[in-house]
């Protein structure tokens, strides 16, 4: 147990894969760690018992005890969990510091910082790039603010926290425009290799690529089989991107299209697998895609 | 000279920085080569006359006179090239064979095919990948289509020729996708960079990549500085790249994206650069960049 922790109690909305490590993390290292499970899967259920997470009961109950709230979510769901904790906020009278780790663009955690600061509240801007954390891991959760020492004392549990600036919208903004890097390279290299595919052109593709190019396509291509099941997850925060750029006055068209990558991904069978299942070969994964080109041409 | 080649003559139209540097490797090996100079700025009849590329005329004389015809253009001139080309056909009975060597969609090229073989003449589709070729170099031109012996055959000049297949759309989709891994790539990657110097998260970004994805990284933003001088170039094969992957079923917004960018770093002087200057460094082309954002915001 790390020094000075134990008085400490985290929420976490909500235990996902991500939200659920993270906790794990915390309670291991002697928090508190509490959440609301009220209406969530028994999957969820399980997977916040096994990482030593409580059920607080209601939003205002975790309200009323958390010294911090993470919301760690889908992007979709970030707006609407924090008008939850602020209304939370507003009934109760407690005020525990909101840090907002979602992949979403700085303009959506801007207008959340309004609304966590409106209810009287400590906002933190978060951003988690890598896999769900562990100890020892790589996994860096950058955080911006006024005030980010509520997430930073969470690194005496291991957890690797990074203060990228003062302003709330620079952790979200450097998750945003890494993830373009990634994810949003990943999406162009599926969808042209997809089409070499489909037009009979794959080896031709590679004895191009032979040269020079070798090794940047085998590190680029080299993470697709890995997409597919976490497509779906990926769609909002493709959309998020495309709002960051565009809010910037840059085209919004390159990661919207990700995006709409991702959802053709996502609706196929290769997006129903699961990390406990090896991934596809590269060649499956493109097989299916080009395949399901035909059947809907 | 090459053994049997004096007695070929090569159209070219027209001789731009592509389209000279072929011709200047026909007129070396002993080919004859001709073009259109008629309405042609001084700079292109120079070019022209550098590379040992005498003017027939007229497209009527051009097509009497030519065995091959090459057409070597930006992609929005591809067509109209074309139909100019098989109306002279049409007027002289000359049916030389005519090879579309330009960045355009498989689409593009398929109803391009159809007026040349409207008028009779053997068509070839040819895509080329790489710098203006020259002797030791290189350029590959990819070729396909039922009979693309007339191509094949300029390779005694030392022209890298390769036949791709026998379907005219395959050398023209080879180069899309080829183009759409180096080129769309780099308009992704530009427009994430000015993102992190925008809001002022360059050094951050760089701290991200330090790791695994240094090379990658490294690898991806080396290309960028040479990229303004070709920006205005890039559009219309970013948008033949969008066709592409419409006409397959795949979303275009990736590619139109990458046209979009490419049009906003058209719009700023670091594109009236020529390859004559150094190219700016990284740091300048970004500043630059992120400096219009403000300007146009």
């Amino acid at each position: 147990m790390a020094t000075g922790s134990a008085s400490r109690t985290i929420g976490i909305l909500s235990p996902g894969d991500m939200g659920a490590a993270i906790g794990r993390m915390l309670a291991d290292a002697g928090y508190e760690v509490a959440t609301v499970l009220a209406g969530r899967s028994a999957l969820t259920r399980t997977r916040a018992e096994e990482a030593g997470i409580r059920d607080a009961g209601t939003i205002d109950d975790l309200v009323r005890e958390a010294d911090t709230l993470l919301s760690v979510l889908v992007p979709s769901e970030a707006v609407s969990i924090a008008n939850e904790a602020a209304a939370a906020m507003a009934r109760t009278g407690a005020k525990p510091v909101f840090a907002d780790c979602n992949a979403i663009a700085p303009q959506t955690v801007r207008a959340i910082a309004a609304t966590i600061g409106g209810a009287g509240a400590t906002f933190i801007d978060a951003g988690i790039i890598g896999a769900p954390p562990k100890l020892g891991g790589n996994t860096r959760i950058h955080c911006s603010g006024a005030d980010t020492s509520a997430l930073e004392s969470l690194a005496e549990a291991g957890l690797n926290i990074l203060v990228v600036g003062p302003e709330v919208g620079q952790a979200s903004g450097l998750k945003m425009i890494y993830a373009a890097s990634t994810k949003g390279t990943t999406a162009l290299w599926t969808e042209l290799l997809v089409a070499a595919r489909a037009l009979g052109l794959g080896d031709a593709l590679l004895v191009e690529f032979g040269g020079s190019r070798k090794q940047i396509a085998d590190d680029l291509t080299g993470v697709i089989p890995s997409m597919p099941r976490r497509a779906r997850r990926w769609v909002g925060e493709m959309e998020e991107i495309a709002k960051t750029f565009d809010d910037l006055g840059m085209t919004p068209s390159i990661m919207q299209g990700a995006a709409e990558l991702f959802r053709f991904v996502g609706e196929t069978s290769l997006a129903d697998q699961t990390s406990r299942e090896p991934d596809p070969s590269l060649d499956a994964v493109l097989g299916t895609l080009a395949e399901r080109l035909h059947d809907t041409r």
